[in-house]
């Protein structure tokens, strides 16, 4: 198997809404990270996308893409995990470069949630027959997990607060986050309930978007590339499909299992992992990942937060460049937004938000309610 | 990269309409493939399926069915191509098996088209935003493609009937065949227009089924079945999305491209293939599918039917368990369908329907209006 590398990167300003269609943002996005490499041509182009079937009437988005930057015979097909499409996206590069099947790939993920009503859209990753008949969400079923987190762990009210500050004090200088605002402590307790007991402020924004990157074998980088990125290793898990039907729900344990299996596959472990690019979609995910990954013991996940670890200048960085929560969390794209920043953070072009000379990164990306969860561990 | 073979096969008979459960049907596919393997446990399984979105309000398939199975704790994403969707997910099967990142996988295929209105929803395969809008269906596409062939190259009015009337014939001793009844000439040509001038027998049904593949690398293959199918190439390429923006459109340039990559990856040439399971969605696409792989000169692909070298006895067998025309087209698991078919002609388990000792078989798989066709070559 080969190992594979980053070697191009490309994003679009995270939008509440683009006035562009979805095949133009993603487009910019691609031809960025070709631009970057040097490339004119690549070999593949794996797409990421949840919605578009409902919200743009389009279910065949690969090869629109490919035509639409202009890459002619070349492979593309499109790629899913719900609200990990991104990183599915990802995965799936990854696997054709180190196949030897392709010498050059594109994931790219694009999203434009403001094409329609999204909640019900995105509540289609959970159970069409036993869950969303009774109304349940992604946004109830993390109230669900959150609930019993505070039960359990006696979680107080304020327990998770600084996921979401910090995120949003990391989006004021990243140019491409949808908030750009820095928020306190009673901007996110007084913000409206939307699901008890989960605020507007523990939500990630509904938005457009579009990132990719560029992947090649890791033995020719340096000829794209004068600081190239490893992908260290790529993972993916299951779970039991409902929540309900899991032994301890407060364990993300696709989480966990692909965070060893990356962890194995990296040669790493979690003390190597410099900073963390964590699925804040909910403030209570970022929380239950960090205890699933291993970077906090059960039940203290929240106080990773609470106790400012998570920070720029922390123990373990979250969010670096405003996560989920204040870059915004277009679904597809998302994955892809975190790989290109991680990408900067290791090659020191991460501005204002730059870490100290990190080397080695880890991505994790939920899909539905964690049924489906990838790792991805980078370094350089 | 490693070889990659076929140790167990599973299809639930094509039906009109299923009672029982999109992941109940997936489920009975893939425990017959890991039965015949004698596997309880895969390290991946890739889901095809490309209108549960609408139809049924599932956007998270591949940990769903993984988890109806009973497989936990495994990599399961959801792979698409449109209407080639089946063959994504057997493709990137492959990939997890080959890059050596999985020493098993599944490929499964689902749909059940009798969820809704089957037509709108496949007309997404298309260009949302300049076809779909004037009225384009994959059907009108097809109809405009056989128009342009027949004012080009003078096919006479039943030049294309025996498509049919060939895969209804090879249909009837499929046990899993949705249509065990032989037509002739005079139900093609008098059946109902569609969208002239294709007729109701130029289209494959819209029905419900599941199958499923499981692979392993080729040098384990052996401890796992007495008789394993090897994937010789596995290839993909794409077209102009649009069928007005292409060159010559009656050349399916994604259809050749992928056909000469897999040649060349499988080290074979056209000669060499025994017989041919083609995407005979609509007759005219088997016609021009012909051409474009390079068994038919263009403007001849036609005459491979009508002069009758497409039977079981003939001199390129088609359709050979009654194609996407009789046995049925239930989109994300017709490539699974015909894999599992091809299983079945290489390993002497055909029936009534067996070809005398065929060694290497192919395999094409058509998206949307053929901007998207993968390629698969078998052999024993």
């Amino acid at each position: 198997m080969r190992k594979v590398s980053i070697v191009g990167i490309g994003q679009v300003p995270v939008k509440k809404q683009y006035e562009e269609r979805m095949r133009t943002i993603a487009k910019i996005a691609v031809k960025e990270a070709m631009e970057e490499a040097g490339v004119a041509k690549v070999d593949a182009l794996f797409a990421g996308n949840m919605l578009a079937d409902e919200l743009q009437g389009q279910k065949h988005l690969a090869s629109l893409i490919a035509d639409e930057v202009g890459l002619d015979l070349i492979e593309a097909m499109q790629v899913r995990a719900a609200t990990a499409t991104g990183a599915a996206a990802l995965r799936m590069a990854y696997l054709a470069v180190a196949s030897g099947e392709a010498d050059s790939a594109i994931a790219v993920g694009v999203e434009k949630m403001s094409g329609g009503l999204a909640t019900p859209a995105l509540a289609k990753a959970l159970d069409a027959r036993y869950e969303v008949p009774s109304g349940d969400t992604l946004i109830s079923k993390n109230a669900d997990l959150m609930r019993m987190y505070i039960d359990k762990y006696n979680m107080p009210a304020d327990g998770l607060v600084n996921f979401s500050i910090n995120a949003h004090k990391n989006g004021v200088t990243n140019p491409n986050a949808l908030f750009k605002k820095a928020i306190d402590r009673e901007t996110v307790l007084n913000s409206k309930v939307i699901s008890h007991p989960i605020r507007l402020f523990d939500c990630s924004p509904v938005c457009d978007g579009a990132a990719a990157v560029l992947l090649v074998p890791t033995e020719e980088a340096r000829a794209y590339h004068e600081s190239p990125v490893h992908i260290m290793a790529s993972s993916v898990s299951s779970d039991r499909f409902r929540v309900a039907d899991r032994p301890e729900p407060l364990l993300l344990r696709a989480a966990r299992m692909s965070a060893v299996q990356a962890f194995r596959r990296a040669n790493v472990n979690r003390k190597d992992v410099d900073f963390y690019e964590v699925h804040d979609a909910f403030s209570i995910m970022a929380c239950l990942l960090l205890e699933a990954a291993g970077f906090a013991r059960q039940g203290e996940g929240w106080r990773m937060a609470a106790e400012n670890k998570i920070g720029l200048d922390g123990e373990l960085p979250l969010a670096t460049m405003g996560g989920l929560k204040a870059r915004g969390h277009p679904i597809g794209a998302t994955a892809l937004y975190q790989t290109c920043e991680i990408v900067q953070q290791l090659t020191g072009r991460a501005g204002p938000n730059q870490l100290k000379n990190p080397r080695i990164a880890m991505l994790q990306s939920v899909g539905g309610a964690a049924s489906t969860v990838l790792t991805h561990i980078f370094g350089i």
